[in-house]
């Protein structure tokens, strides 16, 4: 009886060890992230020198090349780019204007992507206003033929979960050009989705593979404008204006590795993606993800953090458009039989963290809740069910549990896809959180083996 | 036995309903919160009409007048000033030089209130180094007489809560100045309590009732530079300038009531502080503050929330400097013998919500922790022991219950007390899910009677 005493004293004792052992590595880890300016620095110089960087632009190849040199200098176990081949788009102006008693107004638009062109004089028609989905579907051909759908649906301010809003809202734009262009509409006019009224124009990816139309978004400042003005003349003229083009192109995931000490062959992933919209500096969504990425790797070289699992580093291109990165490392790690323990993306923007979203069976979820808290100290507060991530989701046919970062989103849908989302936005401080809860998080996952069914 | 489980499920079912009811009652309050623009036009009116708000400052009036104004369009049941005398402290202007080599580099500098001026061509002497107060205190007499103190301690930056790192830096700009007046110091030149590397000068109170010294902040680049040149010319002069003159004010504590249906004579208080620092619009600190307190009203005004005891707005003047807003209304009260159910404070900035802290008994605080289901899904994920915050404190001794609303303060000493708190950093949602949370402790504390022990 003593001696299972004792022996239970002893294990007990190893338990309070080994948490207390974690605690002062979760504690080194934020020293060290909330002291280094790299990741900030190279977010600093990614919005200074590629911004726009969407697929197939010259600048999502300067992007590429120089983070491929700054991983080089951390000294890791491999850094390479996944080479694969995809259609992209390429965006070189967009402009509208009302058009109505010989004056003229000018708005401040920009296409979605992949928008066909107008011709080079632009287009100019009547505009029938519209404010969701349910109401294109429900109009008849005569009412939109020959016309610029204007949908005006406005986010629901209401809506506490920014994302939720976001989800609720896009439809019209993801889908409207569709719908419009089947109804023999000639051009298609979204609001931005963004619940503030400003002038920044949110642009974003649009269904185009069965029906291509011009269709742009316009302000939220200019949507009520627009409206207003269509209320005192229905029949206004609007003028749109779209030159873009399609193009095929070579282009690259960058992947960098740790190897693992004692799995090598299990990977964990941590990633964000490259790529931003044509017309911003892409700081929230998603340069800060992608510096945060590669911060986690970083602060395990600088602290020795010997991990058993090879801890993988990617790099995403084409998140924006048509998601190719993802597709393509998926098909990748299924050629090369790679076997990935877990993956988490960071692509929710950059503000204070919140928690994590976990796409993975309960009991995952549940063993990820069990060290909720080592991680509520520094601001994560949950951890629950939920998505992971665009890039990773196609990971999720191999079974791979996944898990995305989420930071208070508040203020975020202001500057997602619009030229509002830069780098002076980005706080030091709420960023490097995000590299010390997304490090400290794989670390425990590897150490604990916490993805182990 | 039937009858009883009859009353039971009577019971239950009561309590569901009144849970249902509260639920909705809240969802209702952000409806409203979330869709009105009133606090945020008035905080833009105060930040660009009534800057620099500090007692006995013209705008310091301009400031009460305005929201006299508005508060009396809400047809509220009291709407008055609690006027009281009060020493002040003007600022007129600081500047700061190094020379050496016959060259002169101006710093960002600020004057500590309520320091005293130097001559009017200012006052040149050597400059000593030291990074705490430990440090000057240890330092003999003629090592400092004559010199002007240079305080260059910093914020530590791995502490995660920005308020604890405050606190513990607080003491050299508090308590400098006196430590080297009691020495001989000339002068004192303090760090800007902020981690990050900016040019603003942050001001705040110093000690002065004792030694009285000319004290100024310096910005934490001028801090690195003057650090940095002292080690290359430990004999270099710096001429610093303050321009300030004691004054003795009349002002006002702003007040007004909905009466309760109920208990009119228990008053629950909400309240922020009007005045604000001379060199700042003071939009964080603690314009908003005084917006979310004033929206609370509006909001049980417009949702007719039928307060069962009388809800007070107080915004008090001169937390900056005396705190003599805060004492006074504490001594009104006493003399009116007013009894108070209930005291909230909002002055931690005004970014997303993070929780409520509760200076009152743990069978107090427990019972705001009841409520923590119904603020959860609005982004309150604690409620626990704190402080309530400056200007309520002098009730504590009267047995008041206390709170402080809490937000995501990582980037909050960024701006605190310097001109970079101004309107563009406040969002709206933020904002108003403050208003509305407190609406809703507040709701839920006077329909529960959370306070009665």
């Amino acid at each position: 009886m003593k001696f299972i005493s004792l022996l239970l004293v002893l294990a007990l004792s190893c338990t309070l060890t080994a948490q207390e052992n974690q605690k002062e590595i979760i504690k080194k880890i934020f020293d060290n992230a909330l002291t280094d300016q790299s990741a900030y620095q190279n977010l600093k110089y990614l919005c200074d020198h590629a911004p726009g960087r969407l697929i197939g632009t010259e600048n999502s190849y300067v992007a590429v090349n120089y983070m491929k040199e700054y991983l080089e200098t951390l000294e890791l176990d491999t850094v390479f780019l996944q080479s694969f081949e995809s259609p992209a788009w390429i965006c070189e102006s967009a402009s509208a204007k009302i058009i109505f008693n010989k004056q003229e107004i000018n708005l401040n638009v920009d296409a979605l992507g992949p928008s066909i062109s107008t011709d080079r004089y632009g287009l100019t028609a009547s505009v029938i206003e519209v404010s969701s989905l349910d109401e294109i579907k429900a109009l008849s051909e005569e009412n939109v033929k020959g016309k610029i759908v204007f949908f005006n649906g406005r986010v629901n301010p209401t809506t506490i979960n920014t994302f939720r809003a976001y989800g609720a809202a896009v439809g019209q734009r993801y889908s409207g050009p569709e719908e419009a262009a089947k109804k023999g509409a000639l051009g298609v006019i979204v609001r931005s989705v963004n619940s503030k009224l400003d002038d920044f124009p949110h642009t974003g990816s649009c269904n185009q593979f069965n029906y291509r139309i011009p269709a742009m978004a316009v302000s939220t400042n200019d949507a009520e404008l627009l409206s207003e003005k269509l209320k005192m003349e229905p029949n206004l003229q609007l003028q749109i204006n779209i030159q873009a083009k399609d193009i095929e192109v070579t282009t690259f995931n960058l992947i960098a590795d740790i190897r693992g000490s004692e799995k090598p062959d299990e990977y964990i992933v941590v990633s964000g993606h490259i790529d931003s919209w044509h017309n911003t500096q892409g700081a929230h969504d998603d340069g800060i993800g992608c510096m945060q990425a590669v911060d986690v790797l970083r602060l395990f070289k600088d602290l020795k953090l010997n991990n058993k699992r090879t801890i993988r580093v990617i790099l995403f291109m084409d998140e924006e458009l048509y998601q190719s990165g993802g597709n393509s490392y998926a098909e990748y790690t299924q050629q090369n039989n790679i076997k990935h323990y877990f993956a988490l993306e960071a692509d929710a923007g950059g503000l204070t963290p919140e928690g994590f979203t976990i796409d993975a069976s309960e009991a995952l979820v549940a063993n990820i809740q069990s060290i909720k808290p080592l991680l509520l100290p520094y601001g994560i507060y949950y951890t629950k069910k939920g998505g992971g991530g665009v890039d990773i989701a196609p990971l999720k046919k191999f079974g791979v549990p996944l898990a995305g970062y989420r930071t208070d989103a508040q203020r975020y849908f202001e500057y997602h896809h619009s030229a509002n989302d830069t780098f002076d936005k980005v706080n030091f401080r709420e960023m490097q959180l995000g590299s010390g809860n997304m490090a400290s998080l794989i670390y425990l996952i590897d150490q604990l083996d916490l993805m182990d069914e």
